[in-house]
């Protein structure tokens, strides 16, 4: 097999690049020149690129492509590249650009989950509109950054005057209930969807706050941020899995109406569940998320479909690996 | 060896069945119907029987016979099929059904957990004795679902005549401190009991809560409720090792005065530790817990304990192949 | 190889047994005499020593010397045998007592970091210097018990007068953010330093105070507390990694000017991460921490280094058995 797997050194590179060498594929890191040493001291990657800036990953792409490699996009790839690179780049790409163009527009992202008739929060068109808490979520994949939370219009307003960004934001209603992160993987040749692993994200400042008693807060003048800087591993109640399952289902379905593949390889579903046991998605990613990272030996569910320890980027890994020996590689390529 | 591992399709089904297969039983997973195609994708499940409603599953009872089965329950099991299964079914189970009876009677499981020495919260008997804040529970295996706190005798009084249920419920002390689950396994046939992991539920919404600030608890009304959605992996200070150990060997011990076999095969301890570190017996689990869905390839603790990935799900199989090499099979079934 | 590898029953005893029994070694527990059966049922632990109390310790020395016995530190070790242990016994000890030193006199420790380049919490001199909340901590590994917060000048000083223990303690500036505890190992035979695993503490009362409502708090009259009982596995923000992995290798730098061979072995550095994605490091531990009994068969991190399960216990039996093979004993020995 004559294939290299590619990727940004960052997110979920580790991951991906242990998982391909232990699918047998050369395995190649394009590294922030001053992170060259940091992943040197992994010996699962064959070589590290160095760039520095990614705005200049295009340059290596001529090496990129002699190495025949295949790149694996994550959250840092697709925050770091931007979908110019993607519209622009000659590089087999396991994922579709189509869908991560969808997934990057929030109102785009909103119109897809609907039809997959998934629940999702209310989302306002207007701050007039805004009736109740909400929660203000930036465009594109950054964990979280600048997310914020808004009681009522008026701070609503006031926050965003002072929010220097004028980027692009959509404004959810605010679900009480607790975070969980299902990990997919679709896969294109065997038709079948796969539950690998369920997270929660672990955010600063947000998942501090509750150690702060509430006279405290005060105080401390507190105001939650939603950075995700790392994930716990846990597990879901195995009478929810069904409906997640069909979720996942649903909105591969609902893809295909966007792009010609639709969604494959791996994605995650994000969803807050209510008291009521009510499972809203807050969103979709649609490449391998950071969570993953929790079970780089394999998960729970993992374990239940594979004999050995199967990471999500393995699992990539062996779906090219498989793509390639029948001859197939082009239903999974974009 | 012509034994089936048989039970509910929920719960920790997944566990318990690819267990017992990879101790070599057969199994069947009695599933209802529109579950049917989840539970085909896992290839260690041989059989899946449909049922319209858990209540007609004595209907499934002598193809059940027919197959040698024999019927772990678990909490959706003792949810669904209640006690009335129990008592009428003819299936060999892996349990004692008097002991989950005590368990599903919130005054009779308290008495027990007092005779073994446990340290409890306070239970009130009257809502006129309660003088501090109290967390009402309904009877029975419901992962938290219908608990609620009264911060006095006035909200307490409020919030049950609101409630509509009728249900038996009982009154306890709110505890502040953290929970934590002891996952135990006791062996008749060793006469050993083994710390088999540790965890902590993750319930909505109150383990969201503490991720809203609490200016803004107030303006989204904040009720805690204590629905188990899933469960963090965690381990435990090995100084407080020893003392939950013998926590769970007197359990086992009392139980001995409340049916002939005791209570055997897996249990939880459910427990708050409080500042002065002093551990709260709050409930006690008669069967395998959902926590245990964590360490489906086995956990800090099993590890510890196995040459090899020993699920609660696989120390149950594992139990009664031995009870059958053994021909002690009667010793392990109710 | 005719070593044992020996430690105090508590803490992590059972990962660093069950590691130097996977390396090889024979293995010996001195336990508290009422913990020899708990610690029996462990088949990795060849020996158990009773004692009376861990201040008669020394009084097996003579045993534990012709047993050829390795001892290793851990957190509950260095609590209960303390330095005068330390500078008295003859026993070949796994780790730097000068450094554990340092550890131990949080001023010391603090000069120490600031050498390292750390970001540090402002620490205050004296009460009247506190211009902001605060949290007090006791000098030594006690897991946390005793520390509190503050939330201005006055309650410190009627907490502090309240506080009878007449202990060391510093006045540290309170950190909005998420703890995150990176577990490092550094080896003096191959001079690289790794990441093993990272985890986040569990501690009474404050991580139960976010599971309590605003309202309901004040109630309760809810104090938070922080002694560690337990610990979740995590993973960090892969982007952070190189960052992490440097302070860790300047930590270690700046320890060669604390003594000859600095610190080496496991290690932790304690961070809180606050909303603009800032670390800082608010203590370090110069031993195993309990966090790595989360990872008894191996972390994320140590698989993506080690080709089979690598728990801290085991890794640290794997140095010393290759100092052994390579006479080069003396330099990871105190």
């Amino acid at each position: 097999m004559n294939y290299t797997i590619a990727t940004i050194a960052s997110h979920s590179c580790l991951q991906i690049l242990k998982g391909a060498k232990d699918e047998g594929f050369a395995t190649v890191a394009i590294a922030s020149s001053k992170h060259v040493g940091f992943y040197k001291q992994y010996s699962f990657i064959d070589e590290i690129l160095p760039t520095q800036s990614y705005k200049e990953v295009s340059a290596l792409e001529k090496t990129l492509l002699k190495k025949n490699c295949i790149v694996v996009p994550h959250g840092s790839f697709v925050a770091y590249l931007g979908s110019d690179f993607d519209k622009k780049t000659k590089l087999p790409y396991f994922g579709s650009k189509k869908i991560l163009e969808v997934e990057g527009d929030r109102r785009a992202q909103q119109r897809w989950l609907e039809k997959a008739g998934m629940r999702l929060p209310k989302l306002y068109k207007s701050i007039s509109e805004v009736d109740r808490p909400v929660i203000v979520k930036m465009y594109g994949a950054r964990g979280g950054t600048g997310y914020f939370v808004a009681q009522d219009k008026n701070e609503l307003e006031k926050k965003l005057k002072a929010n220097k960004t004028r980027e692009d934001f959509v404004m959810q209603e605010y679900i009480v209930g607790i975070p969980i992160y299902i990990q997919f993987f679709y896969s294109p040749l065997s038709g079948k969807l796969e539950i690998m692993g369920v997270d929660r994200r672990y955010e600063t400042n947000v998942d501090g706050i509750g150690r702060i008693p509430a006279v405290l807060q005060e105080k401390l003048d507190v105001v939650p941020s939603y950075t995700v800087m790392g994930n716990f591993p846990i597990v879901l109640r195995e009478s929810l899995l069904p409906t997640v399952y069909a979720m996942g289902e649903r909105v591969v379905e609902a893809s295909k109406k966007l792009s010609t593949k639709g969604l494959y390889g791996p994605f995650c579903l994000e969803t807050i569940i209510s008291s009521d046991q009510k499972v809203y998605c807050i969103e979709i990613s649609c490449r391998i998320v950071a969570g993953t990272n929790c079970f780089i030996s394999g998960s729970p569910y993992s374990d239940l479909l594979f004999g050995e320890p199967m990471s999500m980027g393995r699992r990539i890994a062996r779906e090219i690996k498989e793509a390639i020996s029948k001859n197939r590689l082009e239903e999974i390529l974009d």
